[in-house]
């Protein structure tokens, strides 16, 4: 097992790798950029060292963080998620330098971080993907007609250059394709000065499915079952949920099947996500795998009882996994939701400044993942999130009711953050029902809304209202 | 389902019944002694009442209770554990003023609070209890060691009317019987005015091994696994595991089925935990029922994912169990310690005073259930724990390391605290083993003692000191 690892990360999942470096008794490194230099993470680590003046660059510099690594005698770096956890290239150097990177390799970093390629090894292997063309170039309106009742519609037109929701059409009917076709082609030419465009299958409303994958170095592949995260705001998960509860068991099989035979088609290592479409007829199409360990794996933890950054960790050791897939077994449901320093009411645009109080929920089946604490002033150049609440219970139903009790006791002030509105969102009926798509949040938002907030700024009174949480204030 | 529960507690098991109302959408009553009147259950029950000038008194007056309860709309009254938690009477008086008692009938109480009728109860259904003897009056010393010689040696001599250590002679071979029968005769009557004794086997260093017992209203009884409570000091439980560590599936399954068959022997109802004393043989014996939930009850939530609370509250309320046997499953290992404000290296005194500062640990696979805030005092009244620290891992030896980093991070600032010498127990590698007994603690206490303590009253050092919980420190 390693000594000492470096953490190439920030915020609250660099606290959580050190809480599973402490758990594994091995010493952690933090690096922290100036403006971080009170963070939580700094104070955790068993050394901590300063990368950079600059807020960004610091967690960007793959040179300058292995340089760090070796100096300080680390034997393994876990890139946490975003900044470089999915760069191929820092992957191979780290490798390349002697230290061990705590992920999967960077070939299969590099090969599903090639969307077309990834669908395209997905496809040989037999997994299902959205069904579409190549880019269509000189086939006639006839033959286009061909492909697109072929797929079934809706179909969607997008051009091969695209980006930005610009050139695409959405086509619910053989009638309407032409015309279509044609304005996509033109706005194609105009943005993007290339008018190749493709057909996809339009999938309405799908639901966002995703299945956690453990490997080792050996071979042995399973999934940990699967994740919910069709609660989106603008592509943004804001709550998620394990296992899912709209899907049947029969279809978590199929699914969890799929899921490891797409890991073991690019010869994956460590933990992984498969992300798949849901639609509403239960077909599900592979998106995407995520090479690192996610934001929302708490809630798989929850409900396996296994500690995915641990394994993470004793896998990239050279540890055989010593899991099949009938030793892994779910038991109730999860829910987390992200608690961000932002302004709901205001588009969401961050809220950074100093918590001047804060309680996290505690108690029986709450967990909380954080990075702040009273007086810390949150900087202004990082993701927002600032907490994750996770709740579990024996069914959805009781999941919800923990869930808008722990957000009944969570208090945070000096900034303005989202817990009003997933307290909104907790009382929902739909979401009650536990049957949404990612559409859910598009069509409720402004029912979801925040009526007011009151004032962040009257900090002895609200210290006074945090102890005195009472029921169904 | 009830609309407001009266909660007949203070502290933590107070707070735990109130988040338990909280999910089920039930309005709390809490009451209070005016020492009592800034504890975390006023402030976080939907209504709170003083209920006495006295600090215990109120706790106890049966009477005043049950009328609070009628003026203020309660339809029901939890007892918590303690106080009057396993008074019979209380418990009549509840159902006979027409409300509900969240907990087994009153004539169970005082059936299973007879510990000689209890006993009697269990022979005859064929539950195993230590063997023993009546109290031998006009017996032979011919026909006393006849019974030794069927019970087996090493035998213990106790005065019928004993009590407090007084009246007891342990006798490992026939040879000694004769002397320390007419010694233990001669002890009783001169402690006691009553020469009475009656003989038991005396099992060596046993476990503590208890099962928790969900029973419904219609006949359904079903266990959820046992706890070890084997980590004792003067017969008060300090750290709790689930399942216990050292025990056979086959010794559980049987352990199980003669728990469930003891609920059942006496028609029991609602939460309740039947404890044995397992020996090194594997051989194990009915000690007593508890008909209450227990301060350890969190580590059988943890690792069954079951709301033993909710569910006592749902029960009660005519709820079907919606669970067979085959339905409950446990997951992992959990392991509670509990924090008490005592001096430990001053014979364990209550130290009680002001907490200048509170850091509860956070994080995966953490749980706090605790009754305690910065600034509050804790009186000098009451049972010493403050806190309840759970951790929970996929195998025993990762939920003793995932402690270790619990208990690191925990820090209580102001009073002094059992969370030194936690962790010493915590770091031994006797305990890490997980096969220890009764006899553990006496044996290792010298070693296990905190050599120093740092000075609890440099507070602002110490909120430093908090927020740094460095890895290793």
């Amino acid at each position: 097992m390693f000594r000492k690892i470096l953490i190439a990360n920030r915020g609250e999942i660099a606290v959580r790798i050190i809480r599973a470096c402490n758990d594994l008794n091995i010493q952690s490194i933090a690096i922290y950029s100036r403006a971080d230099r009170d963070g939580l993470h700094v104070k955790m680590a068993s050394e901590a060292h300063e990368i950079s003046e600059d807020p960004i660059a610091g967690y960007l510099d793959a040179d300058k963080i292995i340089e760090m690594a070796k100096e300080n005698g680390a034997e393994a770096i876990h890139p946490g998620y975003g900044f470089l956890s999915e760069n191929a290239e820092f992957a191979r150097k780290v490798r390349d330098s002697g230290l061990t990177w705590i992920g999967p390799s960077s070939e299969v970093i590099a090969k599903m971080g090639d969307k077309n390629a990834a669908r395209e090894l997905m496809i040989k292997n037999g997994i299902p993907v959205v069904p579409g063309t190549e880019p269509l170039n000189s086939e006639s309106m006839h033959t286009i007609k061909l492909y697109a009742q072929k797929i079934g519609y809706p179909v969607i037109l997008k051009a091969s250059s695209g980006g930005g929701g610009r050139g695409i059409r959405v086509v619910y009917k053989e009638e309407d394709l032409q015309d279509s076709f044609n304005a996509c082609k033109r706005e194609a030419m105009a943005f993007f000065k290339n008018d190749a465009v493709f057909m996809e299958k339009f999938v309405v409303n799908p639901k966002h499915i995703e299945f956690q994958i453990l490997a080792d170095n050996y071979g042995h592949t399973v999934h940990l079952f699967e994740r919910d995260c069709s609660i989106q705001r603008r592509h943004q998960k804001l709550i998620e949920v394990a296992p899912s509860p709209s899907i049947s068991n029969d279809l978590r099989r199929r699914m969890g099947a799929v899921a490891v035979a797409a890991a073991k088609a690019v010869g994956y290592e460590n933990a992984g996500t498969v992300e798949f479409l849901l639609d509403d007829d239960n077909r599900f199409y592979f998106m995407e795998m995520n090479t690192r360990i996610q934001v929302e794996h708490g809630v798989t933890e929850e409900i396996t009882g296994l500690d995915l950054i641990g394994r993470q960790i004793r896998i990239a050791s050279g540890e055989i996994l010593d899991l099949t897939q009938s030793d892994i077994h779910h038991q109730g449901y999860a829910i987390e939701v992200r608690i961000n320093a932002e302004d709901v009411r205001n588009d969401f645009v961050p809220s950074p400044g100093k918590i001047t109080a804060y309680y996290p929920s505690l108690g029986p089946f709450v967990r909380v993942d954080s990075c702040i604490y009273k007086d810390f002033v949150i900087p202004p150049y990082y993701d927002s999130m600032v907490a994750k609440l996770i709740v579990r219970a024996s069914s959805y139903d009781l999941a919800v009711r923990k869930l808008q009790r722990a957000l009944g006791e969570f208090k945070i002030r000096g900034v303005h953050t989202t817990l009003p509105f997933l307290m909104n969102i907790c009382k929902d009926k739909e979401f009650r029902k536990g049957l949404y798509d990612t559409s859910y949040l598009e069509k409720r938002i402004a029912e979801l809304m925040p009526k007011e907030e009151r004032d962040a700024s009257d900090e002895a009174a609200v210290i006074v209202a945090a102890i005195a949480v009472r029921a169904g204030m």
